[in-house]
């Protein structure tokens, strides 16, 4: 198959808002990490899409810490924006932001990386338009897309570690990688 | 608070079995992600809840690849079971297994680690019962706890990587940790 | 149709877990019954599907009381077994208990015989393979499962009351059937 | 706690329609048994509760059958009426119609009794109006009450079967119960 | 495509009855406009393809106001109607009304005109049946909806305000047309 | 209460995403106008009790027409914007654009006025900050808010037509008031 034609970043950049109703949270109030998790699939789904221009499905998410609650009423946004594409995979980056129902100042929640492989018809993937990465943060993303894809490939037993050739820095940069 | 009295993984081992209805599918048929994401943070709530005997919420999930899809009118049975307890969290290991509608031989399709914080009425976290693992494999997952918990620790930038201890035999161990 | 080999109940056993959430309850937080039938159709459903090798269509429900409440926060585990099988359908009993939030000792809140239909691809019903009952009280579920089943004949009137057979000790043995 | 004036069945006979989505089906189509059997204990709820004029819970549900398949995109109509007032409960006759998406001749597809029992703020039973049977079915309804309320008593394990006044008829008259 | 057969009012008249659950309110506890739009559309839309008998597909929804709060745990009945058919559209009126749980007097909260196109099985508009006012209520409604077609064709570019020939009496008649 | 500071329309601006699931659509696949009008409804009050910090009620929707349909699976996009603030109350102008699954060209499908009215925690109006229009569109809408606001007024019965100011330029102005 031919190479598609590369696209930016904004292009596919999705913004989706949810309510926290009583059924998203616990009996405590607090919105169910599931939810959340559930909620960043569909828009970084809408988001690889859109960037695919081909039904996806998802193939990973890498490790999510939920460290600020999200309470009932909250207003939840969460964006979405592809960082790289490999040959028919795209990874994803995740934001999520909360605010208390009556407006004020958003809370940065969380933030993931999920990856979707483009399909077509025939539930055979396809390949990717590759990512035009523009601005500086656009830019870091994706040179470090290469290292967070060999850590999964370790981690789903696809690849054995003494053959990574990125993962050496991964403990040093990983920290710095939002 | 007294150190708590410790409970056996079988005590709160939990069982969920959903039927993939047309909603929990993208277009074509296949379940989402996010929403098994979803089913498996219920599903380790719940059980952690009861080894807890407390409300929990999520604090984690580690890594998650999806490699055998599961489409619509598949019947999905996810099997919880909590590993080991750290202070006020416990790390739960959820596994899923798929079916066709007309029964037939179970596939195993995911697992992943979730960890949750116990919390007691006025939302502050409370010390969780040790885990007590009896059988080879629940054995096998509580000695490998420490080094996943390293790794959640630095990931979420609460642990500088010079500091992990566990941390050097992380990736020749990692892929047998199932 | 010949035939179909004959399988233990232990094959097609289910459990389904739920937490019962507000949308779940009236607003007084009790869990409404008519969620339970749900639920207990759900995982009746799924495991006369195993037992069937096929889809499955609900017949009737016996008679179902609600004795113990359930509240918002509880958690519900449903089980179901096969109990016999007749020519083209199955008889399936449902046990459900409850716990409240924080674990603890189990409620047995309730029980229900549903019946299911086998039908292959173009709707129709076919043979549903015979149960084997291996334990004592698989045993006793089996052998009441006549009786049962000439009530239902009766009260959907299907059967007069003046032909059946096994009806003559009913009043004396349904207390027990549990 | 004294007698409550009696109210005519029309006062909170209530009906209540609804489309049959995807969700609701199985994966052949057909409206699951259990969405059913929740949609006629949501209407009989509400019956019983304008009845009572307070908080009502479900005691119980009388067999049901399902012999005619609903399918997605049918319009179904639920109608349901008291029969008669017991000291703190009310049994709810239910009835189910059901249309194909473009209208046309009403299918009659199930009926059942339901009973529930209405609740004070503080979750006890209070005493229930009298039903006032002015037709001719509402009449044969109210009659036979006391009959299927003696069956449940014996089914729910409350009242042993020679203990019972009513339920000689029982096998003459129940299929003519409708 | 010739003409169809008139029928009346009556013939497709539908009530929907709804209990207001958590979900459908806001954090206040009020019924949410947008599900009480939801539930004046499915019930004009059932109503709609009852008189049409084919699917329907929503046009356009007038004004709608909403004055009366309803409050979690409330009733709803809503009562749909059509007033006149168009070539390929049909005019709905629906009101509705809340009952606070313990039932008591009913509150008439809001009502609205819908419009439905028909549509055949390849999604083209088809001639829709006239319809048959005969109460004095169902007649002024008949008399008044071409005034409020003319209104709906300028509010939606499809006509100018100078070629409307009904619309001169209306903002004399539109407060009365309830 | 004393005035309340001004805001600018973007600082309430919200986007939401849906994606179109089966049961949010009739039996041919359409996406039923009542389920967007819930959406817009929701992203709307999303917008306006940022604009106001407070919970929100709906208080009226205009006139919306539903031109331009939308399937199962595509991607729909809401936009909404404050318009202008009245005493207790804020009309929210909204936006509705969907794409094809596979993405590709924005379709615009709907618009639509929402107003609402903020409440404090007694449930009681609240005084609403004043809207600042910087741009030429938001300004276009800021200043034909009052024209909509009598035909609201006289289309909900609480203003006499002869009485209105405004509305004299109604009909040559309202089909560009977009």
């Amino acid at each position: 198959m031919s190479e598609r034609k590369a696209k930016r970043v904004s292009e596919s950049r999705t913004v989706m808002t949810e309510m926290v109703m009583p059924n998203d949270t616990n009996p405590m109030g607090n919105l169910m990490g599931g939810n959340l998790l559930r909620w960043m699939d569909i828009v970084s789904g809408i988001c690889s899409g859109k960037h695919c221009e081909a039904h996806v499905v998802t193939a990973s998410v890498d490790h999510v810490s939920f460290q600020k609650p999200i309470m009932v009423g909250d207003v939840v946004t969460l964006e979405a924006s592809v960082t790289r594409a490999f040959r028919t995979s795209v990874e994803v980056y995740v934001e999520v932001f909360a605010n208390n129902i009556k407006g004020g100042d958003a809370r940065r929640c969380n933030h993931a990386y999920y990856t979707f492989v483009g399909l077509d018809d025939d539930h055979e993937p396809i390949p990717v338009p590759p990512v035009l990465a523009l601005t500086e943060i656009e830019q870091q993303r994706y040179d470090s897309a290469p290292r967070r894809r060999e850590v999964r490939l370790i981690l789903s037993g696809r690849m054995k570690p003494e053959q990574s050739t990125e993962i050496r820095s991964f403990f040093d940069d990983m920290p710095r990688h939002q």
